[in-house]
């Protein structure tokens, strides 16, 4: 299997507190925007914090989604890394949309192809 | 609680053909590794690809661990994100020592904190 990946990182900021503090909203989220982006999902890991915040993870066969969130702050910290042939800033692009961020900082890398290289940081006000 | 995290980054290669694709070896590796920073362990779910290769991810209290294995390239594609107090090089080079990498690429950023900052990318042959 190829190496190759795009790993993008989505900061998100000015979301809806009570969305971030769902974990069952999060992990439909989290789960229609692999699916959305092509992928297959093989393993999906959430966690409830008290009191309040969630994190989680959706394996797929292509790599990973992550979130992290803090709904006190209005935040949610986004990975989502894809190898074979996806385009990772499909589910980025969504789950944004979903959590109504009202800020987004954006830096995308190439995994698994030796020097690391970073594109340049894109910050959107939506 | 607090948004700031530090999230590495590393590219693993040369990594050791067996220990890339034993997914108790490497599921036992991570938590270990999340433990050893002083991380709380709140989820862990692996996953064994056919015909080689291990995904898998430890959930902390204060953020994540990944790895995605590629037995057949001797590459192994780790991230480890963590907040508060704990320093997530701890847990990466514990990882790169086990897995016995020959070559590594380090690369870190500060996460929930605004503007996308790259420390810059190291390269160690070891």
């Amino acid at each position: 299997m190829n190496t190759l990946g795009r790993h993008v990182i989505s900061e998100l900021w000015g979301c809806d507190y009570n969305k971030l503090n769902d974990m069952d909203f999060i992990e439909r989220l989290f789960v229609d925007a692999a699916l959305k982006s092509g992928a297959e999902v093989r393993e999906v890991a959430f966690h409830k914090f008290a009191p309040q915040g969630v994190s989680g993870v959706v394996i797929i066969s292509e790599s990973h989604l992550t979130i992290h969130s803090f709904p006190e702050h209005g935040y949610a910290s986004i990975d989502v890394y894809t190898c074979g042939n996806l385009d990772p800033t499909i589910a980025a692009d969504y789950i944004a949309e979903k959590l109504n961020a009202t800020s987004r900082e954006t830096i995308e890398f190439p995994r698994g192809m030796g020097p690391i290289e970073v594109k340049s940081p894109s910050v959107q006000n939506v």
